[in-house]
């Protein structure tokens, strides 16, 4: 991949702005934690293992940030930080399991010299960045082997390399098939209202020379009646016990339409993004954001003013839809309850 | 209603310009066939029963700019002019059956002079107008009867009264109900590429003070599961012997996502839809337009320079989605084959 979603760079976070893509491909310094966070919430960067990575380091930063002569003081500054970063976006677990995280280690170095400490949590934060990229690459691989020769493959939103660490969740799956010479090509949904589809997926896949076709959400169901798709991939921002996957708006539809059409239908997601403390997706808490998404595109208004607008940004598929989950440990389908627990178990 | 969609005027064709809407109301004069033929494939008028009428009185403009010195003369031009009329657009059936319709008054009128055939088509041209807003007032009595006091309404695209002479048919069975003070309100989705919802719907309802609330296509299933939709309604472009409907893209999916929660889907649409030469709706031509309308949006490129489209405007919903279909001679669902035929019976 030709492009860096998210690194730590002399003490900084360096992101690729994603809302400037693709017409501008621009690089973001971030120096303190509050901006992080804000560069969640406003979706510079975006996607739940991406999140995931960038809650992390934001917390090393915070971290770095805070003056302290004691071990209570830095670690009472330290649950401010940690609160901030999570309340930026309460969809993608991988937010919270990152902090969780970051946490531990403070917590299991509260012996260590504060600047020491520091610099553990900084290596932690690095640290989640590379296993994210191994784990898309795992997923990659354990997923490729579903995806057909000569597939047209439907993915939804962007679980691409932008979303993740790099590698990707759906698109790694996507990319490993490609790369394993399946000659597959791929149908991007636009995914209103942010385009993540027409705008990164679009993008990157383009980028990596992998043969991609845009089309509109309302397509979808087109194609999946003609027969021109083979199966759908998506990634994920939660996973509850028995397999219902939160994930872009849109999500489930694109779920319903390939069971009416007897295609399979798969979730790309690493077991950062499981939450085996909700028993079924009705418990995921949907994110709801701002009109202006829907009601303005580039600054200009596509509705008239004033316009009441429902902007729900992440939708619940049941499990009965979903054919498989593919993480970096192995592809579970049937009953979810097991296969996931077990993918979890000590 | 507060606008005129199309009226023949001073022997122009003035139409509002629904390209421009809802940021400017502005009405386009239109003094030759050509130039309405270049308005409706533009989509300055758009909407299967509107699509008629201009294409009527585009017919009726031609006959008045032919220069002819015999019958023979006269209708080899007027032939020319019906062709360009039906090289518009390929979808909606209403198109061709307005062309037909005055071929056939012209035909039945060739014994007069040349003027009074021209007068006689101007005056048909205008009656299949006012017929047209006729048949969306009594298909908005037959459907109001369907909707449930109380109701959220999901419509998709417009067919509304910018899609006909005015009233609408699916927004005629909203607007019917809303009239009957049965307290309904309507989910709009905004209908990607063109954003008919967003910028025709919404604007159209608002106007009249009929509670509309604005979401992307692909947010249509998350309500309908959630159990805050009622029922569907939508228009159609061309409804095949045995129900099958084209209908604007997207409309398959909130068909299949109707089915699987169990909520009622309706097409509303006058007999001019019916096209009972195709046994099923896989025989309805689907017109496939510019990339463009996908990439850009108020001429900003939304995607990446060069990226592959797919934009089919259409798709085919097949019948066993669909509820009922209300026309203005009646609501018909469960066997189609019989209760279509039976309403254009002679």
């Amino acid at each position: 991949m030709s492009f860096r979603t998210i690194e730590w760079r002399d003490d900084k976070v360096v992101m690729i702005d994603q809302t400037r893509l693709p017409g501008e491909e621009v690089y973001c310094e971030y120096a303190d934690y509050k901006s992080v966070a804000e560069a969640i919430r406003g979706m510079v960067i975006r996607g739940a293992p991406a999140i995931g990575v960038a809650a992390a380091m934001g917390v090393a930063l915070g971290a770095r940030e805070i003056i302290a002569d004691t071990y209570e003081s830095f670690f009472r500054q330290m649950e401010n930080v940690c609160d901030v970063m999570a309340r930026t976006r309460p969809t993608a677990v991988n937010l919270f399991w990152a902090i969780e995280r970051m946490k531990r280690v403070a917590d299991e170095n509260r012996d260590k010299p504060l600047d020491q400490l520091r610099e553990i949590l900084k290596t932690e934060a690095i640290r989640i960045e590379q296993e994210d990229l191994e784990l898309c690459k795992a997923i990659g691989r354990h997923g490729a082997a579903l995806i057909p020769e000569g597939a047209t493959v439907l993915t939804h939103c962007n679980a691409g390399g932008l979303a993740t660490a790099g590698y990707g969740t759906a698109l790694g799956v996507i990319r490993a098939a490609h790369d394993a010479g399946k000659k597959i090509q791929v149908f991007a949904d636009e995914t209103r209202p942010w385009l993540q589809g027409a705008r990164l997926t679009a993008w990157e896949l383009m980028k990596d020379g992998i043969p991609v076709t845009l089309i509109s959400d309302n397509m979808a169901g087109f194609f999946m009646k003609r027969g021109e798709i083979a199966c759908c991939v998506v990634g994920a921002d939660r996973i509850a016990a028995n397999g219902d996957t939160a994930n872009k708006i849109g999500t489930y539809s694109v779920a319903v339409l390939a069971k009416e059409n007897n295609i399979p239908f798969y979730v790309a997601a690493p077991t950062t993004t499981l939450d085996l403390s909700l028993e079924n997706g009705d418990q995921i808490p949907i994110e709801e954001r701002h009109s202006r998404e829907v009601t303005h595109l580039h600054g200009f208004p596509v509705a008239p003013e004033g316009i009441r607008v429902r902007n729900p940004a992440f939708d619940v598929t049941p499990a009965r839809y979903i054919s498989a989950i593919i993480t970096e440990q192995g592809v579970v389908s049937g009953d979810y309850v097991t296969g996931l627990r077990g993918l979890v178990a000590p």
